[in-house]
């Protein structure tokens, strides 16, 4: 069976392909490497970059730290007292044009001295325009991966993304939803290396899916209208990261790495009094699509 | 002994001065009304306005609700069951010019059926960049209006204010303080009146003190790495409001009105992986003066 090592390891290279990959489907970006150590044990490699010619701002992060639990972790993973283990990719991507959406993907892997583990991830969609076509696309790549590991994942995931990417204050869902899972372990149905493999083919799917939707919006061109309407929604991304997403708060509140956590933030971000989109526009069909449920 | 229908009707008024003050202050300022209903009871005006000479986007919320006490509201404020009244008046100003700073004015009254009362708030300068002299008047002003109620006010509602106005993931105060108090209530040294009094007060000085900022910084000229700066600073404001306010999380997660609580966030917020100010910069100076228990 599968050792925490070789999953660290495993993660570790998905970063690299996964940066590969997106260097790329850009044609013109560079990552910027930021290796960093966690005092209490374990650390990071941050990736970031900056003005492509499609991605505006795109973080791919890695990290493997252990230590003690610490009393925030015993509350809110309800668990008793030990040492851990973690490691995970986390990713999020932020476009220049309004036509391509914001994306993000996260594996995660936890592991207790006492032999507790679980895998974690996930991938969603935040277009800026929901398009149809283009949510239906997204959730079938990810429909055909889930059903190669078992056929009750994909409606069990995305149903769960529907849950966990919610703004509660706006009742919208952050767009259009995607796969979010957590607690997997062995099971009957599944091996401890088969969630390991579910988790890099995952990863491996991430660049592809997000290629498909590049080459669907990026030579679309932008109007002023269109490039506010953006901001607005990345206001929105902001808001969720930093009210309602858990793994943000919780990174945040347990002495995370606060830019390694935060490099999901868009590089700019527009707030407007109670905004409204016009009746009948594509932003009002957005607006109206951001519902938990939609079956795409 | 004044009752919750002169507190609303003063805060009400309270909010009319400020507004016709600031835009007296700026010079080319037009606050918009918002006026709503709350379906359980209550409701407010919401005035906000954009780019003035001054004022970039600012906004001036009073309320008045009232209604059952919910079970969010029962856990957080550590009450029971009964029929809350809730008052207040909330200003956030983000000023367009890099060295005039941002500033917050908070005041409010809560009541339960039972005949418990009390009174918050609270105000805060958050400069762009710190300058002692200009934080020294601020926390001066102050000062003189907490000492006519009680001498024992000031040094209390300032250390209140460096706690609350933390931004822990960063290890930063949100600026250079200010006073903030809850739970405030009649007591041997002090009546009801006289804390209504108290922040009608401050209220009234709110406007005279941003006068003061407004006149030592709009003048000055401010260059591109001064604007980024301040479009920095602008993103911290929106971690400190999203990821940490208890007022504003406790607002949205309670049912409060999105539009209104949110309108504190700034126009426009950048993030930029890992940013460091050049050494010896007024940009260090300023990080290095958000500490908590500076003395001004």
């Amino acid at each position: 069976m599968i050792d925490k090592t070789q999953i660290r390891s495993a993660f570790e290279s998905l970063q690299k392909h996964i940066c590969s990959r997106l260097c790329e489907i850009d044609g013109n970006f560079v990552f910027h490497e930021d290796n960093w150590k966690r005092t209490e044990g374990g650390g990071g490699r941050t990736n970031v970059g900056l003005n492509g010619n499609v991605i505006e701002k795109g973080g791919v992060a890695f990290s493997a730290v252990h230590g003690s639990v610490t009393l925030e972790m015993q509350e809110q993973l309800k668990m008793g007292a030990g040492v851990f283990f973690a490691t995970g990719v986390s990713i999020v991507l932020h476009p220049n044009n309004v036509h391509v959406p914001i994306i993000h993907m996260n594996v995660r892997y936890f592991e207790l001295s006492n032999g507790t583990y679980w895998f974690g991830g996930g991938i969603d969609l935040t277009p800026h325009y929901v398009v149809p076509k283009q949510a239906k696309m997204f959730h079938d790549a990810l429909r055909n991966v889930c059903d190669k590991y078992d056929t009750s994942f994909y409606s069990k995931f995305t149903a769960w993304a529907d849950d966990y990417f919610f703004i509660p204050h706006r009742n919208e869902t952050r767009g259009v939803g995607g796969i979010f899972f957590d607690q997997l372990k062995e099971s009957e149905s599944i091996t401890k290396d088969q969630i390991l493999q579910f988790c890099i083919e995952l990863g491996n799917l991430f660049p592809e899916v997000y290629e498909e939707q590049v080459l669907l919006g990026k030579n679309t061109e932008m109007t002023s209208d269109q490039l506010k309407w953006r901001n607005l929604r990345r206001g929105r991304y902001v808001e969720f990261n930093l009210v309602n997403d858990r793994g943000t708060k919780f990174g945040l509140h347990s002495g995370g790495r606060t830019e390694s956590i935060l490099m999901s933030l868009p590089p700019l971000a527009n707030w407007e009094y109670d905004f409204m989109p016009q009746e009948n526009s594509q932003e009002e069909f957005t607006l109206k699509s951001l519902v938990k449920g939609a079956s795409w």
